[in-house]
């Protein structure tokens, strides 16, 4: 289960995984999204913001029901039952994201807080359950994002190719992974603000009537104008080096505000050129911060996922921006939208397995490290008696 | 390792266990108290009033490094490697609880919020570690708190007597356990402030110089006056049926001003009195909540633990008001100080081997859960692989 940066809902993927090795098989059984109801996107919008102990706990225990129901609710879809899932792996809901490291006492602190209470998956599945991966990356001194290069790297390593994974959320990210099966040698980054770029501003040139660009209709009728591309790009994150981390905190409404009001938005054709200008900018953002950090290891074709993947016209500046050739991670038999949800489930199992969940170089980490707190349910002795034969050293 | 609802430090012990059946065998091999220091403090109060997002993740953050100094400190200090250590129980540090019910869109929410992150703690020492029960707990359907019952049971139990589990911490709170071993008979419920209360009130009375009164030397040399007594158990809590849960949130700094200002606390005298009858309404709470609640279970000895264990005229008081015997624990081998963070050791040991760490009628939880959050680290697979003989089952 996950729900992203973008906030509108869990996404959810049900399937089978072997060995955990690259190349990973894996059988997707099912794959869903659940959108969040209007007042509860309200609610975690408001637990961001005006953040009252009480609201905020009580919301991480509200959200672990939801996400639970959405579990329960995959598994009656696709007619299963508890005692034929092994593991539940859940992400849970970003509110804060903390990685600029502070000194506090002689400590140095970066921090991150997911909510969705793991507890409450756990006791309503009666199905053992891995969340919380970010804070053992924090842990392990990196900035806790992006967390799922390593699934990337089990899912999409090749012999042959070096490749590219761009995840198009609420955040653009990408993980470059070399053809030499070394996790090691693996480039990532958060690139910049997609999603939570664009759906702001279809949203603001709507005046809310469109929550986002649907295929990238207005969008393709806008053409993109130079200064309002570099006005999205004049953010101070992007002269930071990789690897880095973006959130909402560095790309709030409040920034897209004041960018907006540097500009002349007043015609129907201006707010078609901005949502254009902020589609070539998200190009713009992924293509230097691949320029800038993959020297020496040249992506031979990108695969994409992710919601903006659905983005004709994104896609469209990406490949001009990129000049590479671009997959859908759907033609690889992983649909766009249940990637995140596989990934998370992937570092589940490598939780429960000992196995580290993270790449230092995607993330500035020391060390690399297992990631979660796995929170033991029905399942439990009957999964750790199975773990044995699962672990390489039991093989 | 623990730190309470007094949030003065954190208090540990080191300890060898084997299966976890009653009468639990320990071998306690050293415990030890962390004092925070005042900044700390400071920063846990400004926590639970003026709680952002930002400052209370760091923090979760920050008080992780600082449990994680506190268990290397005690493992040098005693001379223990990491790999002689198999696993870290860590409650953390309370800063909010919510046990009362609140219907939020059709789902009947409770909430907890532990901090110290876990993950940090794991990554430090390389130990697999287990922290955050209370979620668990909550899940269960129960209130999270008391959340010992269950370790009490296992070290406590007496086949030839009824015992009463005092534990005089921040808040009192008492376990009954029968002489029959059935841990479905057990009662327990939160009774009112404890320390919570009288070191309130040793602070106010001193204008901030005394944290604590010393061995009860102020309450002492006053006497109780029957009047203030009955001010302190004025609050809607003593209503309310067992088993109930209280914290900061209803006993707070703002409750006991409100509260003394009604009496007219003046000399020096007064002060004393005042002191005095705050021991006295504590030792009222206990013995109401045990009388209401302890009818056909006569408990024909008292465990007395917590600092106010340390607290003679606290003690004396008791004695008057519940006419038993009373045992220090420290006289069965568990020091005071030492026996809550045992009690999590036993919870992150039930934990790891997937059984219940609660017991419904202590909480009103709807089931027993195993309670709890594996963080696994550098020994992880050594220690599953000597879970099967660990087991029930596997014996």
């Amino acid at each position: 289960l996950n729900s992203g940066t973008s906030r509108d809902g869990v996404s959810g993927a049900i399937f089978r995984v072997g060995v955990l090795e690259a190349p990973l098989r894996i059988k997707l059984l099912a794959h869903s999204e659940y959108q969040y109801p209007a007042w509860l996107r309200k609610e975690l919008d408001r637990a961001g913001h005006t953040p009252f102990l009480e609201s905020v706990s009580r919301l991480n225990f509200l959200l672990g029901e939801f996400f639970a129901k959405c579990a329960l609710l995959m598994m009656g879809e696709n007619k299963l039952r508890a005692d034929q899932i092994d593991l539940i792996g859940s992400h849970g809901q970003t509110i804060g994201h903390f990685p600029t490291l502070e000194k506090i006492r002689g400590f140095g602190i970066r921090a991150t807080l997911q909510i969705a209470e793991p507890s409450v998956i756990a006791a309503r599945t009666g199905i053992t359950t891995v969340g919380d991966f970010r804070p053992g990356e924090i842990a392990a001194g990196g900035q806790g994002a992006p967390v799922l290069t390593y699934p990337e790297y089990l899912l999409f390593f090749s012999a042959k190719k070096n490749r590219m994974i761009l995840n198009l959320g609420g955040i653009a990210n990408f993980s470059l992974l070399p053809k030499i099966p070394d996790p090691g040698k693996i480039r990532a980054s958060d690139c910049g603000p997609c999603n939570l770029l664009l759906d702001g501003l279809a949203e603001i040139i709507t005046r809310g009537r469109k929550k986002f660009d649907r295929d990238g209709k207005m969008a393709g009728s806008g053409r993109a104008r130079p200064d309002w591309v570099g006005a999205f790009l004049r953010h101070p994150f992007f002269k930071k080096p990789a690897p880095k981390s973006a959130g909402r905190e560095e790309f709030s409404r409040e920034w897209l505000n004041r960018v907006l009001k540097g500009l002349r938005v007043r015609s129907d054709r201006d707010r078609k050129d901005l949502i254009r200008s902020g589609s070539r900018a998200v190009a713009e953002m992924v293509a230097r911060c691949y320029f800038d950090n993959g020297r020496g290891l040249e992506a031979e074709e990108i695969i994409v996922s992710g919601g903006g993947s659905r983005n004709p016209v994104l896609l469209g500046e990406l490949k001009q921006a990129l000049k590479k050739k671009m997959i859908l991670s759907d033609d690889l038999g992983i649909p766009a939208q249940a990637k995140e949800p596989i990934g998370f489930g992937i570092l589940a199992a490598l939780c429960l397995l000992g196995q580290a969940g993270n790449v230092t170089p995607a993330t500035g980490a020391r060390t690399r490290a297992v990631l979660g707190k796995i929170i033991p349910s029905e399942n439990w002795l009957k999964l750790i008696r199975g773990l044995k034969s699962g672990t390489r050293e039991g093989r």
